[in-house]
């Protein structure tokens, strides 16, 4: 993402320095599983997020970067430990770490990624209190977030008429409330106002839901040129996205019900079970209605930003993002 | 433990509120599994040996609770965790958290108690960079040690010919170091000198790695009615031991070789298999060497408490609570 790139190479010099200390050597059975997934990068936006809130308000960020760099880790713990549950074969282009390795490395260094966030941040020393309770917070919702993503996906298709909100919240645990943190930890250590934080969080919280659900509209309907992934590996792996949810709430008993067999029928081609089911997300209108509802969080989101004490000059930055995430790749 | 009673209905008091929450219950897949672990108790051995250390120096151990729960949950973290590496399925006399649910609830809960583990410390005020750094390095150290283990675990027998440094360094990370925290953390509450934190954490990481070679040894050779385990349980494991260690340098080659083996043997009686490898223990004479070598440690350990510039008084629960170690059922 254009906007990010000024902040990632300064991130990932900060990051290796950490990782390739001494200290994060032996037993190596443990420490490259670690180095192994945090240096293999990624966009690193969620670091940016924390560095280029700071520097709205303070025009610095080097004295945010513990903290950048302890949300960033904690973000790739998530990874290890999802791509177990999901049984997930590939991230970022390489063999997930249980792949790579076994479960049982995947556990334990994930874990020990976790701890490693927790030493980023401890090097802070900048309203640590309040960024420590936002940190702990955030990480269990976090948890909370995967726990109900889990649930649902356990429900048969069938009995998963979960309301859209619900499966909102859930995206909001999973992803959001991350994105929102950063911002507001950012914001925290550049001096901000409690009110210029709390809108930096509901900034950050609609843009995730945004984002999250334009994800899944991308997987189904997206080019495959642009996304640069497979279009309709949700629908293969019988994901239950908001479109998924949207469709059967939309379409008729009978049309629902042809769409649940089709998520549970094993004789049928992939390149005939996508096109079914977007036949039938077609005909249910969810392209659309998912793309309007995703307009929304945007807007909700800028107009949180639009009500910062800042100038549009201090804000732009935060808008280049905004807009490099709507220009995602249809 | 007597020496640990007076403290423990207090522990218990005290986590329980914390579980009981509103804010930990929903949702319950996720929750659920964090109070069975943390309710289903054990000794609490960690939390009160925070709250003894800070009661020597203060007479108060009121303030360190926070800092008692989160190291005590710490450790339960752990226990999920490796129960699910090392394919344990009873754990403080019930079924661990991914025999009773599944290994992804027992990663995600694990994840969840490990972040509980850091709300409570979070609560407390004290000496925060000071406590938070004591925490951050012992987690990261026992994860260390557990991957020591499993290092340890994955060699054959034939090879694992480790010295008994290496064996007793595993020890030290994946048990001592965090019962030495506890001891430091509680002394720093307690307002001790750099000094007597010091010499607790030395008096702890000695009797730690004590109390785990008299574990080994209790389970070939204790009494079944006293130890409350069934005799052996290690060996039908194959677990590597310090016993196995020992032997294997003691025994003749033929004799090691017998032992290396019987430890791969499987068309061998539970009894048969117990017995035979005991014969070529006592052989070796390792119960005797094992048992001077816990002797030493339980006698380094009480000099570094002899050192502490405390009063006897002020010292008779620690060395009440070394005497209960030292008299496990023999």
């Amino acid at each position: 993402m254009e906007s990010l790139k000024k902040y990632q190479s300064y991130i990932n010099k900060e990051l290796l320095a950490r990782i390739n200390s001494p200290q994060y050597q032996n037993p190596k059975g443990l420490y490259e599983p670690c180095a192994y997934i945090l240096k293999n990068g990624g966009k690193r936006v969620r670091a940016s997020l924390v560095l280029m809130a700071s520097k709205m308000f303070s025009g610095n960020y080097n004295n945010a970067i513990s903290v950048a760099l302890a949300f960033e880790t904690f973000h790739n713990f998530t990874l290890i430990h999802d791509d177990i549950m999901d049984g997930a074969l590939i991230r970022r282009g390489q063999d997930t770490v249980h792949v790579k390795w076994d479960v049982n490395t995947a556990i334990l260094s994930g874990d020990a990624v976790m701890i490693l966030a927790y030493q980023f941040f401890q090097e802070s020393e900048l309203h640590v209190p309040q960024l420590f309770n936002l940190l702990n917070t955030t990480a269990l919702e976090v948890c909370e977030g995967q726990q109900y993503d889990i649930d649902l996906e356990h429900m048969s298709l069938s009995d998963s008429i979960v309301t859209q909100e619900q499966h909102i919240t859930m995206i909001e645990l999973k992803t959001s409330v991350l994105i929102a943190a950063c911002l507001k930890a950012g914001a925290i250590i550049g001096g901000a106002s409690e009110e210029d934080s709390d809108l930096l969080y509901e900034f950050g919280r609609h843009v995730g839901i945004a984002f999250q659900l334009q994800d899944d509209l991308l997987d189904s309907f997206g080019n495959v040129h642009t996304f640069g992934k497979k279009i309709g590996g949700d629908i293969l792996e019988n994901k239950k996205t908001f479109l998924v949810i949207k469709a059967l709430q939309n379409l008729s008993s009978s049309d629902a019900q042809l769409l649940v067999d089709l998520y549970s029928k094993k004789d049928i081609s992939s390149k005939e079970k996508i096109s079914s089911v977007l036949h039938l997300f077609t005909k249910a209108g969810v392209k659309e209605e998912t793309e309007k509802i995703v307009e929304e969080y945007f807007a909700k989101a800028e107009k949180h930003l639009e009500k910062l004490s800042l100038s549009f000059e201090q804000k732009k930055e935060l808008y280049a993002f905004q807009s490099d995430l709507k220009m995602r790749a249809f």
